[in-house]
């Protein structure tokens, strides 16, 4: 088993992700928010490109409700932003969630010639190399990254996700999940990481403070969203909080 | 001024390039070979992506001495390989090397949209980043990476010229230029990183360890070649060891 790192949805496509299976990173905050809707009870999540997509989805779809983000604040007429402390069970429960955010969902939609493209974060970092490791096949932790570029976030992230994989047994790791596994080491505390990043100070400037706290928090869900067909759900034998 | 990093020289074009100063970075070997050929003496390294575009040339150059490697090892017929160490005095001086390697010469070739176009290696990494400095532009390392990978070797060098250009003053870090920063700031014994670099296995099967002891060399030398119109040789007022 080998494992590897992209750092940007960007560098992705069908052949870095073909045979693997895909572990798709956005921990500030779109991955986040579509773990934390599933465990809320949301029925689905679709993650889209483009606003117009989402709205033209919403028209068709049962129970929808629309989400997301551009330049990190609420889209206009759109029922939540990109903030995972807004998808509660009392909001979410039963809904589909339209989503559409700058980074992320595309990073999802252009990891999906993956064996199977599972959605992972800081919050179900174990739960995701758990369910990875299980299916013995070469992985890719696919980081969105933001616009084209690296992220620390996601970086820690990825290290953090290699290290669970390696508790549970040899894999053999690229110079790049070798160095994000040495800057999870050496960097317990997340935060002292993650401070430095670009994205975390523009969070910070928008007083976003709490969902930054949320979305730091390792393991607080043992649920692996698996994205297929255009849709992400929990699989057969996981259950939300509900 | 702000410092960016490409992990590898497939991510680069003209849009990430243009308007900046760039070093490019290929530590094991190909960047090192160049310096080091300059140092001795060489008038002008020539960057090709093929063989056939190195016999090639070589038939209506002067002076025309061929080097580089596939697979790490020497090209038939070629005069010299990616070996650092074949390109003395002796050999080298008064002559044009024609240098085709796997990754360092495309990833220079890819960079040639940029305002200049430094040569970097941990041997020169002072001077490239007081080079880079004086010109007070926005600054890219690229490295060369493996097969369009990311490499340690590359990835702790571009810190290691980091933390050189801020020694001479403020700058804007991305995420990935702040990370190669940490990764070089908690190895300062170099090796102890890059020995967990799977090109350097490599080199180590190929029992190329001199190479390796000498591309490790930190500021060993004090001149930063220029690519430019296809040729990389030494700018006005910067002298071999001749």
């Amino acid at each position: 088993m080998r494992i590897d790192i992209a750092i940007s949805g960007d560098h992705v496509n069908a052949d870095l992700v073909k045979g693997k299976t895909v572990i798709v990173v956005d921990t500030l905050r779109a991955t986040t928010v579509i773990i934390t809707s599933l465990v809320n009870g949301a029925k689905s999540v679709v993650p889209v490109s483009t606003v117009e997509e989402a709205l033209s989805i919403k028209k068709r779809m049962e129970n929808a409700v629309l989400g997301g983000e551009r330049k990190a604040k609420k889209i206009e007429g759109f029922d939540f932003s990109n903030s995972p402390l807004e998808y509660s069970k009392g909001a979410i429960s039963g809904k589909n969630v339209i989503l559409t955010t700058t980074n992320g969902t595309k990073a999802i939609s252009r990891s999906k010639d993956g064996n199977r493209v599972l959605i992972g974060a800081l919050v179900n970092a174990k739960a995701a190399a758990r369910k990875a490791h299980g299916f013995s096949e070469d992985i890719i932790i696919v980081n969105s990254g933001t616009d084209g570029k690296f992220t620390m976030d996601d970086f820690i992230t990825g290290g953090a996700i290699v290290e669970e994989i390696l508790a549970m047994g040899k894999a053999e790791l690229t110079d790049i999940a070798k160095t994000a596994l040495l800057i999870y080491r050496s960097h317990r505390d997340i935060r002292s990481y993650v401070k430095e990043a670009a994205h975390f100070r523009i969070l910070e400037d928008l007083k976003l403070d709490d969902d930054i706290d949320f979305c730091l928090q390792k393991d607080i869900f043992a649920i692996v969203p698996e994205f297929d067909h255009g849709v992400i759900k929990l699989t057969e034998g996981q259950i939300s909080l509900l």
